[in-house]
């Protein structure tokens, strides 16, 4: 049954696929919307969340699909159900499943045992797929190119899923990436590894964040569960907050992402920047969403 | 954008508008379920609401509309987001958003920010638009006119945001105005004042119901965080009660309004008189507000 | 106004119409899903809830309509509503309404009140129809008739409301009927002699599960709360559990049903028998549910 569980499969061509796709339905976002009319989309959501969520609702919705979100507090799992149990009987009134667990696997779990396309919307630190796909489908929108860019990471690399599903695109597509992050928050030394053997990445760390020749800065929140006490917190953030400042160096054409919720790491006065598009990136959220909802359903 | 935040610019002519395309809308609550199909309608409520939150989700979906419901306890808030942040990204998913929050001003502030329509379902103390036009449909659909009524107000006048939308229509269409609440619980002066300056208003205080010369006697709820303790509480409560008995003396035609929940100021038994008619106000909520979503998006 | 409260005046054709009509919601869940557009199905359970409320609003998506979900949690009710008042609220915004709550009747009340059909989700320990209409369904599916079947029921069946809306329906189809429980967990006397005196039901009770005769064993869950202490819990599970030897001995047309959420009663083990059908009976719900809603709307 196919789903969306993982970009470690990927290669150029499926994601240049998933990028048409979601041009196609940015171009006009209500025009397929009967195409699946009376099919639900359910949301399994086991950590809070806003914008995946209802990003994904909206993107079922203007699909012309039904949506019915399993609320975890108010379950069955109350009652002492498994999560297998829960799973089955969600996919029995379901079409799509679309499903978050803060434990790593449990979305491959979900597509191994329901007879249902089952989208992985973040399981633990594991993966983030559909938004680093939301992620290069901006990237290609505003830069109108994938290949060779220079790039900087910034903030927590190391529980950061969207980052571990971004890497290796970016490093497919011949990215130079740059990695900026407090030192117990790095990425773990065997994905460095193993995507420079793969794929032969060009991946390095930096001290500090420096604008100037990055085509993009991907920003990321550190949460305060991160650091040992608030004195730590306020040091190590300090060394991955954007300012307008460091903005003066920059490219044209740089573009900032993040995808949020933030905290400080970029200010709001940056909001009026040309070079903010998180909130661009944000809005993608609902066509590449539909774009992975409609192929997962016709394939 | 256009949306409704306040009725405090509006004329005669205004109401008017929206009172006829609410008719049209209840005439038929399902013909015009295709018009918005694939568009979306997203609630933002702070405060715990029933009525309001599903009443507008009706009315969306009667519309046929797709529906969000952001849920203040599951949210990116959590996580430290700001308001302004969650508006924009709610937003960027969404063509409406319905917004309630206990801080006066923040629809408006939410109109400001986001670059689709706003509707206010209340606003701390201040205003409640869209309750204020059921009131008024409710009104003119059951006496058939609007003009020169003789309205009666009971109860928490202070901070009854229902209220305050209320008064300014009722002024412009020449109401005598009777206000009957405690002492602790009356109107804002400046507010009188600037009715009265303004539009000529005639409002008086009473010191207890009188139903013999009332057209519409509009009752509303008195929260006990409002009483020093729970004595005072039954004292005023008693001054602010509907009976029978008060009913007797009544003109044929009267009807009693209430936004609802009710707590006990109208008896239950009441709610057999032919004057009772707030569970026709609320019935009429979905009409209404289908009206302003129609006329918020096509304008 | 036609709704489904109980199915104790139920004939055999009654339940016939609805097996019909179920099936051919089952023939194709989205072929009819235009016929309700614009109407609204409201969800109001005041106890937690996964399968029922979920698989509700599932049929009426699938049949094109929208749906309201009264959370009980954000709801008027902290503002000290009545739940009469909060059903006819919800009843004015809605075409039909779904209802559980935990006090017996609660369902009956309601439908008194609305002037829309009503759906009994569970009240309390009294009934539970559309389950047992699922559970009929998928008998009939599965064994292709609901004549003479030997069926033993094992578990809580003095608080499982399943239970009792199936009894009836089973001896009305003259079902020979094996009870299995722990002594604090039988069937009250009196529901016994009124179903043998008035259908003549074959109704006895035995110490343990005896898999050769039966042509369906339904399974239910005992919960810790029906137990004085851990230790007595434990024993009397042991009574009330199918182990896979059980099985050895059983006809090959056997089936297991559970309405679930299941605890240890049913090992996972068991899943992969043919003779378990509880996740089709789950499945089996929404077309069930299809037909109950869509023939409430159209009598």
């Amino acid at each position: 049954m196919h789903g969306l569980i993982s970009l470690n499969t990927f290669e150029k061509k499926d994601i240049g696929h998933y990028l048409s796709l979601s041009q196609e339905m940015g171009k006009n976002l209500f025009s397929k919307f009967n195409t699946h009319g009376g099919k639900i989309a359910s949301t399994l959501f086991f950590e809070p969340s806003t914008r995946t969520n209802l990003s994904f609702q909206a993107a079922a919705q203007r699909l012309g699909m039904g949506t019915l979100d399993y609320s975890h507090a108010t379950s069955s799992s109350k009652k002492g159900e498994s999560l297998q149990d829960t799973l089955k009987i969600v996919a029995n009134y379901s079409d799509i499943i679309i499903i978050r667990h803060p434990k790593e696997g449990t979305a491959k779990m979900a597509s191994q045992i329901c007879d249902i396309p089952v989208i992985n919307a973040g399981d633990g630190a594991n993966e983030h797929p559909t938004q680093a796909l939301i992620d290069l489908y901006t990237i290609k929108k505003e830069l109108n190119k994938l290949e060779g860019l220079n790039i900087c990471l910034v903030g927590d690399l190391k529980y950061g899923r969207t980052i571990h599903s971004l890497l290796r695109p970016l490093a497919l597509f011949n990215a130079e990436i740059t990695l900026v992050s407090p030192p117990q928050l790095r990425l773990e030394a065997k994905m460095i590894d193993s995507l420079k053997s793969e794929l032969g990445a060009q991946i390095s760390y930096a001290d500090s964040i420096d604008a100037s020749h990055a085509d993009v800065i991907y920003m990321t929140r550190m949460q305060k569960e991160r650091f040992s006490s608030q004195q730590e917190a306020q040091a190590l953030r300090a060394l991955c907050q954007l300012t307008a400042q460091m903005l003066e160096n920059a490219k044209k054409e740089m573009i900032i992402l993040h995808p949020l919720p933030r905290l400080g790491e970029i200010p709001a006065e940056i909001d009026s920047s040309p070079h903010a598009k998180y909130f661009e990136q944000a809005k993608n959220g609902v066509p590449v969403r539909m774009a992975i909802l409609h192929d997962c359903l016709t394939k």
